[in-house]
């Protein structure tokens, strides 16, 4: 009998392994994809309706379950991070940001989310898409700022915003020369804040109606504050034409924990 | 007999002292947290959809109730207040100001409330969050302005009057001697109506698309207009690139009182 | 017999002795509402949705009586205009103009208004709030024109015209006699149409997202139409941030009439 | 027999002959009333909400015989045209355009057709208002460009165009020949096209959030683009704050075809 | 046996040979629709309601049907594209772009489309319409830029980008020597992704509100975000008062897999 369960279980591991290397795979994926140049980013923001809530709990749990599998589903070909925005944001329940190297993963990902029976109850009410590129204007800054900017950013920040900029033309037209001057202006307000304050930034112009799509994660709403007075405070913040508008203020939390929430 | 029911008064008493010391807590809480720096506020406007009226009347006094409890529940990690908008503001019904030293505890307290059954049919129409801050500006002003500015605001009025802010570029590059002179004047502008409108500030920048959210209560909107009137007429008026749009404008009332309009 | 009845009409006509007393009470008020500084206005645009034309007509007939009790009820502390704007302006039924002496009294009435059976079918889709002052540049004028001034306005005219205007900072920052001056040659252009337009100005900063809100009465729309050309085309006009968006146009009509139309 | 049925036709002919002169003089208003000036205009545009459809075929062809009977009782006050947006505009299924002496009738007539069954499941998202004037610049051109513009407009014309224009406050504060000026410029640009496209202008200033409405009919949509393309030429073009947005594009089409196309 | 057969292939044959020979019609004036100038192209945004999901799939199945048809019964006169937007734009599941000679055809072909049981279930969110017309500025540049714009443009790309312009006053102003110089340096700037990006352009002015429809198909969305980076930076990109808002982001899939998705 004994042997019996020990055969099962050994089964059982040869059953799970591919799992388990898609696990590792795919975890290893997400170091990758979070550091990457040329990796795709879609923030896409979702509101229940009004119906969700008429629906009984069992339909409700169901239809979360249905999600969950969604998520797994695609686990090979995206990364998703997910943001509960409700409360801090109106018009908004929860925000997932996907990775991917192709933006169709991203597409195909989604519309599957969007067809599920939840799906189906969700408005898609703010779509970013934007895309991870080598450093810009970095190379050429001094050694002692290059030096700051290794400073490891904060892990396991409860809050996250993001900020979508639009540039007027004049930033465009200026030379790189100008630029990389007043972005090391940018930049050395932003010093003080590495240690509480990790950033990520990813390239709009022509994937969406902007420039730049900016993602902090933070626990400290207070430094967060400090560093965007700052930021406003130099003069690059003259060709910002749209900073925000909207800008999504939530806190990172797991899909389980947000299903959760909209299925109680 | 009358022994047994002084022994039951003091056993209830027993019961409540939690609940007693729970309140003091609350309230010695309320003051501190209104007047200290380094708290988050959060203004959440809410609409009534258009099914909650087709609900019975006991469907939604239980309704009511259900939130009232939510109120209850969080009063030790947050402090509320509420205004009436209905009436005087389009396409909003209710204000909920809501105070914690973590803006995640604002956001707990409102997806409880959003997740009652009459939160369910609440649109949540417009939402500001922000940080109170030592004062920027006042350190550097005359002595006898400071002294003017230690003038009691009034207590116990009716109306509430909330305008969004956000400055222009220049304010911002501008530097904090020009900052201070302009706001020098702006706050001349103010002395003669510290009596009557009381006011709070909070910072916004990267919480939300504003840079301060400016809160005032008075029983005297006349005087409410002839202040706003002389800000106007301030230089520092040059740099409020967006000054309200939405301003709210209510009536201070319990959440009892808000909730009875409700549920008529 | 006929004794009886003239018994009965005299014992009828003290039992409407208080009633005809507040009707004249009330038309008093009105006189003086209308004329004098410090009441308060607030014009409330609602347009009916589409589930209240599914109701039968009895339903429909009831919640008009319903709602006509609520103007009766409130006739003590508020006066109350109504327009119709259905066919003149999108999304936008009829215009309520209610004035007191406390805006309070108009937010109750309104509260109760939006609390019946038509009224949970009715969406206030736009609100301006204002309060009457004494005249601020009329005084410096010259004795002619304020003369001209005392033009009496048109009587009994059938088209309203509502424009809520804001200013830009500069108009605020230049001084009185700066703004006195341009206000003196606004004031001209609208002298030839004091016979046929009929004015009323509400002050709205710090109420409203608008400085002004100007309220006309006229017979005469092709009248209207060059009085506002010939405002346009003073210097004033520089400093008009925002003139109408959303502009109202409709045609005065009793609440009886408006809401016959809509229980048709 | 054959007597008799001859009676019965002049019978026929007897009763239908106020309605045949009725046609005659509606006919005959017509005319004037598209060249006169003192005519009011309202343009309407309306959309069919999504229950519209949920309704069973008989219900429908029932609708939409009670609105043609609509546009029957008001001809003799109003003259009306439609046009079809619906493919060609988003968010707009169809234009009625009103003429009449009094705005009022306008008003009445669309309060009607709004009343309607069909006219229940219409949402009014887009109106225009204006009133028709003699010619302010013309007169003051010169001999040849006078001629020009008696050129005989097209007739029969499939395509539609609505283009609503608000000029900006220095426009107006220019003088009357700096803008008759800049009118010429822009006549002259217009004179290769009048015998392709037909144009008829109403003033808005103060009846609606705009200063003209300029109403285009043509077959030859190329035509029409250059000749835009032409007025963005000229400097008057510098003073249109807003020009369309929304612009209306469309197909003249009776209101049976309208209808028809609502009822399949 | 054999030979009825064959008698039969032939009538077969026979019966087929008008549909052949106009899907070899259809698809000879689809090449020539995309080449020609005087060509009017409508790009038509649709989101499926929340009720469509609500139907059993039977229903929905035989919707699909019914729209396939439609777009078989325009074939003639239309030719049309189509794309997905789901999950890459907020409020828009798919495009459809027609092309004909007269918009008339885009008409009716869209009246069809949104009069199936499908179509009633759509929402028409966003409209383009445009002329495509003979190069402007092209026949005034340098031969060997000339030369490169004949370099042939990708086939088979995956992503669609559609950037709707709206030049400024200045831009039309400016003479055509000044526009046709601005244009060569616009022109140099995307010499290095024809190979990438495929373009194509439409003329709007007084179609639309907007001057330009740009449609871009390309497999590179990397190659794509810098091309407009490179249009950012030359000074044609000041007259550019809208560029994008709303920019369309999707992937080329056949109507049949975009209805596949609907009907699953």
């Amino acid at each position: 009998m004994k042997r019996l369960s020990q055969i099962a279980l050994v089964a059982l591991l040869i059953c799970l392994l591919p799992a388990l290397s898609l696990v590792t795979e795919a975890a290893m994926d997400r170091d990758k994809l979070l550091k990457d140049p040329g990796v795709y980013g879609t923030f896409a923001v979702f509101q229940v309706d009004e119906d969700w809530w008429k629906l009984d709990k069992p339909a409700r749990m169901s239809a979360v379950s249905e999600m969950k599998a969604i998520f797994q589903k695609h686990s090979e070909k995206v990364i998703s991070d997910s943001y509960l925005l409700r409360g801090l944001v109106e018009k908004a329940d929860f925000l997932v940001r996907i990775h991917s190297t192709e933006i169709l993963s991203n597409q195909n990902f989604l519309i599957d989310l969007m067809g599920t029976a939840l799906g189906k109850h969700l408005k898609n009410t703010i779509t970013f898409n934007g895309i991870t590129k080598a450093l810009n204007y970095v190379p050429s800054f001094p050694d002692d700022l290059k030096t700051e900017l290794k400073t490891p950013p904060p892990q396991g920040s409860p809050y996250v915003i993001v900020v979508p900029i639009r540039k007027d033309a004049e930033w465009w037209i200026a030379g790189q020369d100008e630029r990389t001057g007043q972005m090391k202006e940018h930049t050395d307000a932003t010093v003080a804040y590495l240690k509480t304050v990790k950033r990520k930034l990813y390239h709009s112009s022509g994937l969406d109606d902007w420039d730049f799509i900016t993602h902090f994660e933070t626990s400290k709403l207070d430094d967060f504050n400090n560093l965007v007075i700052g930021l406003l405070k130099v003069k690059e913040n003259r060709h910002n034409k749209r900073f925000g508008d909207p800008l999504l203020l939530g806190t990172i939390r797991s899909m389980d924990e947000i299903l959760d929430i909209l299925s109680r």
